[in-house]
């Protein structure tokens, strides 16, 4: 952790951060330059986790602050420099093979769900995605996961679904195999708490307004209960550009693969918000060497009852398996 | 709701957007241009809730899409074009007064909130603010709600906090005065819907991703529950800079003012996140229109448990006052 | 052209939006809703000429207005729905091969350029890029454009070069073969107009904060001029991520494909600012269709005059040739 | 200047950064902590103006990279903590008077200059502004000069008008009393530095994508040549929202007076891109400390040649001058 004082900055103002630094528990090393005192405090972990570079920089005489060790320990690379896989069943998240995780936006009905399961499962996918929850239905109603259950069983994938309620967990640990974290929720602390205590893994999508080091520092919460099984999900950042929903962070890709041991999927559905984009971003995500794809897809997208502007029609999503299976290919993974 | 064809797109494409629009239920009228045909969708209110631009605008041959009717009524400006005034207790929001809103950020004990309540009040401000629950805490406790009602009752005071899952509502309604939805929570759409059944003000703040049409939208889902007092609250947005914590949107202001009749507040705290930046942008605020000031104080900012570089100190706080009453003075109103 | 009065706006206001329409140009259609009035426009091209809805949208009653003629026609993939290809020498941007520009940021010596044209050329791409005229510079120097064209021409190479300025121009026409706008000239109209004039192809960068349209909209100021020879580049936008110096927006690539007839370059070196982002994101840009690439390349560039964080070695470069080969060969591409 | 190394870095890691820092002329001290090895590097401005963080953050090994020294030192607050007043005429700028700069977007003709100057005078206003090279106009046509000195002249108005080019500033300096470089000019160092070498005052606009330190760093280049007469303008950026054309950023000015000695003004009508924005944006920023403001009026904005959106009527300009002054007299001003 580092401090810098301003140029002329007085010596009441550089001793009044030390004096903080040294009731936060740190050893402080000063270093007197020409220009500018720099003050390094070294402490152990505690100190950190209680220290933000906002509190000093509002201080008299402050140029600038830096938090030198990492915010995050868990989620760091450094950690697992080998990486990590996500076994869920017989399918791995992070290895060779590139996981496509696809279903509709919303589960509608029993019939709907077993023909989207169909589709997914005959492209050759391995993961059915689906919400069981809509917003505003009770949060006791179970039926959706149910269906979605039947429906991944009798077409041999496994499934994943978002929990929006830490009230929800224990109705998706008996139905999912992954709990999905939406964006809206991704700094919902209390949930990620939850979720850090269970056996499942978690599938963490970025917020839209989330920096990749928000986002690791919202996995490492969960890592922090105990499940190191967490899935990152870059799903579009908001910018000015209005020409997609949003705009896919295809960089985070790798950022995340430098920074992180954990596998990252990519979800150009969310990404993009329009079906004719899907196919290239999709792609683009897999070129750029993401673990696995969330794709929206639907036998009848213009009936969906939610997301049909995003959502492929069951010929878009042949096509882009077909597609992913040969950019896999390119980079050496299979799909 | 109009949609735009492409220059050259076919009759099997026009027809079908038309049958399309026919089986949502709009009547559709179609004017041909020398290079764009025009649908014109105009139909009762239900058929207009489940329109998203967005479905059309991925049909082939169609240019673009546009919702003409606004997606909020209730929200609306036309809705009270003379606008609305938020009663609490003997406070108005929304009047010729500009109500101050302060408080620290977390609720720590008895006596720092009754310091805290005696420096609001000592200034003229009106409002007690506060976190009574630590995201880590557990959902059921209440102290903080108590402590917060009796040092704002000892000092003449009213109070807001914040309510962060529908659970906490009951607990707010017996405490507080004024629910506060947080910029996290701006699209939880199961918080909105049960605070638009309570009988108590609802203060909601935008996310620092939201344009000033989602933050209505989500006023107008409150408000459809039958809670019609809903305060709105600027608190800036996320952008490239990183000069200041947020951007605060200071011309959400007058826009809001212009778009809807609810009272908007300003919080240069969370706007700027820094103490140095919370002066210049309150009496910005102020002068921009606004009806409310939401600010952090704390006898001891820099030892306060969370947002400690944010949080303004007695001294600065009581500055901030006068010199918001002074530019309150200078746009006709009183602070 | 649709301007859509408010709810309850008066009559007089709606005859205000018509005679300014009418004397505009615009033949008026007026249609009356139960909510709103809307008012269609239609005339020549030299009423769009100069319609700018923002006018409209601040007069007294108005919602919003939209142009519905596209503000674009050359650059509309109206105008060619085959695609255009440009031609340089034998090198064909916009066909089945995916072209690779590559080379330092700016020309330092005879031996430096020479030595990273030997490394372009030798691991297979076509066309020479550097940077001639330092910005300090005077703006009559040539030798670095005779340099560069010497070294192109030893290796086989064709060359482009930013031209910064008109004055430039005549030099540019008689040494590079392609000119280039650079993002910050994206909007001068002046230096547009200009390129648009000339008989050589132009590669022009979409600006740090332009929107893509804004970039149809520069193309089609170059194409007024007679120059149809307009090779698009992406090269980052700025958002609120700060892990890469720009957000290469790989969504773009597809819409432009859409939207436009022109052909478009992946710029991955100024799309993220750090040479270990530049290959995956140089795959990502191919696999979303991506018909060129725009990426420096250095014998050495920790030693590099400039952009040195960005620039490839060439050991990365060589390996960044492989991996594009491959991706192009997964879409049906060759490069 | 400072390095810090990754966690487990090796020493042929570190060693590579040393030599690098010290072949660039620093002077290294290395500090060994539990976790991470940091690199301090103090040495002559040479030193500094040759130092790129991004060259050191793609090192391998390297977590991060501070630049210590601030990249601005003539524009630093350090340089002349009392502040500069920049004098034309008899205005001065940065001091207790609140300037307003007021006129058209562009000088059409005698009758319409002359207008708007008798406008901008009688309300109290100072200096008239003004466009008078269009873009598409001739380089070397001085006629809207001309008019708009005479009409300046004739009100008793000091005059600022922009330089789009270099060969412009002859005429500029003949005509103009303030040199404007305009926001999509405000990294064409070539042009900083030219009015770097001029003796009249620069009036310059934040780029739509430009931070405050970018800013700064433009400042510091006109300042490097000589001129100290700067004066900064914020004016908006472009973020997500779109209800106005771009966010101005009101806290900006209050940044800029903490960080740079150099006085600053607030462009309402550009910041925001509505006429009916215009006023409580102009007081905001008043309110927010800025030392003058630039506005568009036009004595029919309707009929305006470009920008009509945000130009003020006369009428509207006379209500925002009376604003302004109440609110430049409450924070201790007089406009």
């Amino acid at each position: 952790m580092l401090v810098v004082m301003q140029q002329g900055a007085g010596e009441p103002q550089i001793q009044a951060v030390i004096d903080r630094l040294v009731e936060m528990g740190f050893t402080v090393h000063r270093s007197t330059g020409v220009l500018h005192t720099v003050l390094g405090g070294v402490g152990p972990p505690e100190c950190y986790a209680q220290f933000d570079p906002a509190d000093f920089e509002v201080m008299e005489g402050v140029k600038e602050c830096h938090r030198i060790v990492s915010p995050y320990k868990l989620a760091n690379r450094h950690f697992r420099p080998q990486g990590t896989i996500v076994r869920v069943g017989d399918v791995c998240i992070g290895g060779p093979h590139v996981v496509v995780m696809a279903g509709p936006c919303s589960v509608e009905n029993r019939q709907q769900i077993d023909e989207c399961a169909r589709i997914v499962a005959e492209s050759g996918a391995q993961i059915l995605r689906g919400g069981a929850f809509k917003p505003r239905s009770s949060p006791y109603s179970f039926q959706g996961l149910a269906l979605m259950r039947d429906a991944a069983a009798r077409h041999g994938l496994l499934m994943v679904s978002e929990v929006m309620d830490a009230s929800q967990i224990p109705l998706l640990m008996k139905y999912s195999d992954i709990l999905q974290v939406g964006a809206r929720n991704m700094q919902n602390f209390n949930l990620l708490r939850e979720v850090g205590g269970v056996g499942k893994p978690v599938l963490l999508k970025r917020g839209i307004a989330a920096t990749i080091e928000e986002l690791l520092l919202a996995a490492e919460y969960v890592m922090t209960g105990g499940n190191y099984n967490v899935i990152l999900c870059e799903r579009g950042i908001r910018t000015f550009e209005t020409a997609t929903r949003n705009t896919m962070d295809v960089s985070a890709i790798p950022v995340v693969k430098k920074l992180s041991h954990l596998p990252i999927a990519g979800d150009p559905s969310h990404g993009t918000g329009r079906r004719d984009m899907v196919l290239p971003l999709a792609r683009a995500a897999v070129a750029a060497g993401a673990d696995a794809l969330l794709v929206e897809v639907h036998p009848d997208p213009d009936h969906a009852l939610s997301d049909g502007a995003q959502t492929l029609t069951p010929r878009l999503f042949a096509e882009m398996m077909q597609q992913v299976r040969a950019i896999a290919a390119a980079v050496g993974r299979a799909a």
